[in-house]
C-alpha cells in the first residue's frame, strides 16, 4: 500500500516506538509485503532466515528484531515484536472502517451501471461505467471496478486474504495480517457467479481488461490476472501469483502462491500448478506437466502389464 | 429459445438485414446454439469448417457469412457478421429486463411455499407448492421452479452462462453469447447452498425429478440431468452435457461440456469425465477410466521398482 | 441431539406407536445417526446388514422393523418404518421453525460485534462478543459462535446436511434426514467468503478454537475440526468426518466421510482423503499416500520407456 503522501522516519519510528538505524533524513512512501514491496516501502521481517532476502529486496526500511549490517541508502527500525509493528501501521493508515449502509456513501458508481437490488458496497470503492453487478454481489472497501463489467450473483469482490503470520510456539499459532491492499478489476472484465476475488494483503490483486471467470472461481489476495484470460468453473488460485496475457486454465485447475503462468499457456482441467510455466504451451496432470508428456506417460502405465509378463515369465 | 409464436422468414431477414437464399415461404419457429438445435430454428455460423454442421443439422434456417449449397427444404440468412445477427435476433425476442424490486411482479410463487428473507426472484419466474427457498438464494429471470424443491442460501439459479463467441485476431477477443434460455428445476428436487445452475444460452438448463446436489455444485448452460441423481459437494459439470438418470457422482467431479453419462452411472470422487460414459458402470480417475481398472493401474505403478530391480541388476 | 429433558420411553412408544421390546422402565436423554450415538440415545435401523452395528453401539434404545434379541440394559421399539419414525421424534423435538426476519428475536449477539447488513440470523442463534460477521452472510438455526469469530462475505452456516434414507425400489429413491444438530464455531476462529458449513444431522458440526478456513470451504455434517486447523480454498470435507488439532489441507483437497486425520497432519494439495490418516505425516495424491512415497512413484513412472527399451529392444 502506498500511503496518501510520504511520512518521515522520524513519525514511523515513533508510532511503533522503533529504534532508528541508519540514515534518518528520508520519506517512507509506502509499505508492503516481500513479495510486492518497493523503493521507498517499509517491510518487516522477524526470522533470521529472511533477514538478507528483506535487506536485499528493493524495500528502503526494514522493521526488525535486532540490529544488523545495513546498506548506506536503507534504515532499519528496530522492535521486538516487528509484526505487531506492521500491523499498528497498517492500521494507522488503513483503519478498519465498518459501514451499516448497504452503499457506502464514500463509494461511487457510473453512468448506466446497473446495480441490482441486495448489492453491498463497502467504503471507497468506485464503479465505472455501462456495468452490471447482479444481485445479492458484495464489494468490499477500496475495490475499483472498471467499465462494461458484469459481476454475477453471489460473488464477492475484496474479502480479506488467507494470510497469516503463525508461530507454532506461542498460544495463537495464526495471526491474521491486516489487509490494506485493494481489487482492481478492470474494463470489460465478466465474473461469473458465487466468485471470490481477495484483496491484497500489502498490494493490489488485479484483474486483467477483458478476462472472463466462470463461476465458483476464487482468486487469491495480490495476484495479478493478465488481460483475456478464460477460467472455467471452480479454478483456485493462491495468493500473489501472475497469470500473464490470454492464460487459459479449465476447470477446478489449483494455482499455488507467488508463481507466474506465461501468456497464452493453457492447463487442462482439474490439472494443479505448482511452479512457474512458460507460456505459449499446453499442460495437464496433478502435478501439471507438459500435456503431450502427461498423455504420453498414461499410455506408459498402460504397459506395465505386458513388461511385467515378459519379465517375469521367462 | 422458442418464440412467443411462429414469426415469418421475412421479418427476420428485414430485423438482421440479410440476403435469402432458398426458400422464403416459411415460418421461423425459434433460435438456438448448435448442439441444441430443432426443427425450425434458427442457427448461426461464421466459419467453413463448421459450414457442414450447420446445414445438416437440424435448423431450417442457417444465418450464414456467405451463400452455399443449401438442401431444399432450408434457407440461408446470408449477413456479414453472423454473430451480431444471432445477437440482434435473441435481444429482440429476449430483451435484457433489469430488475430493481426483491421478486418482479411478472412472477409467481405457488401455495405453501416458504421464502426466506432475503431472496432475490427475477422476472417471469414460477415457482410451484410446498417448496422452501433458504435466505440468500438469486433466482433469475424465466426460472421454472417445480413442486417440494428445496433451494438452499447462497444459491443462484439462472446466471449467464459461460459461453463466449471467440476471435483472437480481433480486438475483443471474447463476445459475450447473449443468454436466452431458462432453468427449469422439476419437483422434488434439492440444491445445496451457494450452487449455482446457469440458464441455457439458448436451450434450457434442466434438473431432473427428485435429484438431490450438495453444496457448492456448478451446473453450466443447456446441461440436462436426469431424475434421481446425486452430486456430492463442489461437483462442475460444464455446458450442454446430459446425465441420464440415476447417475452419482461424489464429491469434486469434474465434467466435460457437450456428453453423454449413462444410467445409473457412479463416478468416484475427484474424478475428471472428458467424454461419454456408459451406463451402469462405475469410474474413477482423471482422467475417467472403469474403476476397477485404474485400481489396478494404481497396483500397477507400486510394481515398478521390482521390474526395474529384475531388469537392471542382472 | 440431547432431548431439552430426559423423556419417557412410554412417550417415545406412543409418539411413534412401537412395541417396546426389553426393560421399559427408563428414559430416553437423546436421539442420534449410528456414527455419533451415545448412551442413553435412540437411534434407528431398519437393514438387517446393519442390526448387529446399532445393537453393539452405544445406544440404549434402538427403533428397528423387526424383534431380535436385545441386551438386558438395552430395548427395542419395533415399528414398520423406522426412518418415519426417527423423523417423527426429530420433527417432534426439533420442528421446522421458519422465520421471516432478517434477524430471529430468539438469537443474541454479543457487545462489541459487528453485524454488516444483509445478513440472515435464524432462530436460537448464539453469536459471541468482538465477532465480525460480513455482508451476505446466512446463519442458520441453533449455530452457536464464540468470541472473536470473522465470517466473511457469501458464507451459509449451519445448512441442511447430505444425507438421505435411500432405497432404489420404492418410488421416492432418496429421502431428506430431517437435521437436528447444530454448527458449533468456537472462538478464534476464521471462515472465508462463500464457505458452506452444514449443521449436524443428528449431533453437532464442529470447528475448534483458532481454527482457519480459506474461501469456499466446504465442511459436511456432524464433521468434527480441532484446533487450529488451517484449510485453504476449496477444500471439501464430507459428513462426519473428525480432524484432529492441527491439521493442514491445502487447497481442493477432498476429505471422506467418517474418517479420522490425525494431529498435525499435512495434506497437498488436490489429494483425496479415503480413509484414516495418522498425524505427524505429510501425504499427497488422490487417491492420497504418504508424500514421498507418492512422490517417488511420480519419478519411476518416468522411467516406464527406460525399462520397456531395455526388456523390449533385447
Amino acid at each position: 500500500m502506498q500511503f496518501p503522501s510520504p511520512v518521515s522516519l522520524q513519525f514511523i519510528s515513533e508510532l511503533i516506538n522503533a529504534t532508528i538505524v541508519g540514515s534518518t533524513n528520508t520519506l517512507v512512501t509506502g509499505i508492503n509485503e516481500i513479495h510486492k514491496v518497493e523503493k521507498g516501502d517499509l517491510v518487516f521481517v522477524d526470522h533470521p532466515k529472511y533477514y538478507d532476502k528483506c535487506i536485499n529486496s528493493e524495500a528502503s526500511f526494514i522493521i526488525i528484531n535486532q540490529p544488523v549490517d545495513v546498506p548506506a541508502d536503507k534504515a532499519l527500525l528496530v522492535v521486538d515484536h516487528p509484526f505487531d509493528a506492521y500491523c499498528k501501521i497498517v492500521n494507522h493508515f488503513r483503519p478498519f472502517e465498518p459501514s451499516n449502509k448497504m452503499k457506502s456513501d464514500s463509494s461511487q458508481v457510473g453512468e448506466d451501471t446497473i446495480v441490482y437490488p441486495n448489492v453491498f458496497i463497502g467504503n471507497h470503492v468506485t464503479i465505472g461505467k455501462n456495468t452490471i453487478i447482479y444481485p445479492n454481489v458484495t464489494i468490499m472497501d477500496h475495490c475499483i471496478i472498471g467499465d462494461n463489467v458484469v459481476i454475477q450473483s453471489g460473488s464477492v469482490i475484496g474479502s480479506n486474504g488467507f494470510y497469516y503470520n503463525t508461530k507454532k510456539n506461542r498460544e495463537v499459532w495464526y495471526k491474521k495480517m491486516p489487509d490494506c491492499g485493494r481489487v482492481i478489476i478492470q474494463d470489460d472484465v465478466e465474473i461469473g457467479a458465487c466468485c471470490t476475488i481477495d484483496r491484497g494483503v500489502s498490494h493490489d490483486t488485479v484483474i486483467g481488461k477483458g478476462t472472463k471467470l466462470d463461476n465458483q472461481v476464487h482468486i487469491g489476495h495480490d495476484t495479478i490476472v493478465g488481460r483475456n484470460c478464460l477460467m472455467a468453473a471452480q479454478v483456485a488460485i493462491a495468493g500473489a501469483a501472475t497469470l500473464k496475457d490470454g492464460v487459459t486454465l479449465w476447470g477446478q485447475v489449483g494455482v499455488n502462491k507467488t508463481l507466474t503462468i506465461g501468456e497464452n499457456a493453457v492447463i487442462f482441467a482439474q490439472s494443479g500448478v505448482g511452479g512457474d510455466l512458460e507460456g505459449n504451451k499446453v499442460y495437464f496432470g496433478s502435478p501439471v506437466q507438459d500435456a503431450k508428456i502427461k498423455q504420453r506417460e498414461l499410455v506408459w502405465i498402460k504397459r506395465i502389464p505386458e513388461l511385467w509378463d515378459k519379465v517375469m515369465k521367462k
